[in-house]
């Protein structure tokens, strides 16, 4: 039921990334959430069984970025296959964060907190740079597949 | 910058709700997510300013619903309004929490850990209860607007 009843929830696709000991590490969340404006402060959750945990957990700085639809396939890379990093989609950005080129933006924090309940971890983090860019539509995951945002007055 | 990117990333539509002295309180949220599945987690974040916060703050369970797109106006009402539970919209739920009727589903659950930074507040809620609604499309805000989510190839 619960399960069912966030399939039901749709969500914005972003993808976090960290260096961790010269490696860059990163992955599909779809739970990040802004927590303030002022001072700018998201959160996200993640599994501590994740590969990219140990980097997460041992780093001072982060990136978070918001992706569009034509990220669709940065999306997939970052969820499902090992080769994340292997090609020229990326670049070292401020404080040794991998930056992911042509997303819709992208911030870099500092971790203020990890909170681990038992497999899973809430991680706050506190922006200190970042950088907007193309605006397009965001993508969204919904029942198990991605879609985009329309206006309610839009018949479909 | 923050807020822009916040603007660009869509995010389902829930409506958290607590009872607090026998007095309903709730608003509508965007930062709902799941934090696992076993056990049910999920985490929100909200302003400790919210007319809602001292009840947040002081009991022991709460409820999130998910809204659908029928739901535009109940999303309204308690983001807008003061008088959010006046109507016969809701009945009283398990451990006495508010539920909304005619929703995509709700939740119900313990508080774990309300974690606050400075105005803010990370809540983690256990899940204890809930039900799933009637299966249709989720609402969306993205943009300052509400809206829905479509296939992407669906062309728009």
């Amino acid at each position: 039921m619960f399960k069912e009843m966030f399939r039901r929830h749709a969500a914005g696709v972003a993808i976090i990334t960290v260096n961790y000991n010269g490696h860059p590490f990163g992955f599909t969340a779809t739970s990040v959430a802004s927590l303030s404006a002022e001072p700018p402060r998201f959160t996200f959750n993640m599994a501590r069984s994740s590969s990219s945990w140990p980097a997460v957990a041992n780093s001072a700085y982060i990136g978070v970025h918001m992706l569009g639809l034509e990220n669709r396939e940065l999306a997939d890379r970052f969820a499902r296959t090992r080769n994340r990093f292997e090609g020229d989609h990326w670049a070292e950005g401020p404080h040794g964060v991998p930056i992911l080129k042509d997303v819709a933006g992208w911030l870099v924090g500092k971790v203020q907190m990890r909170l681990s309940f038992e497999n899973n971890a809430v991680v706050v983090v506190e922006v200190v740079d970042g950088e907007v860019g193309g605006n397009g539509s965001p993508l969204l995951y919904h029942s198990g597949a991605y879609s985009q945002p329309v206006p309610l007055d839009y018949e479909i």
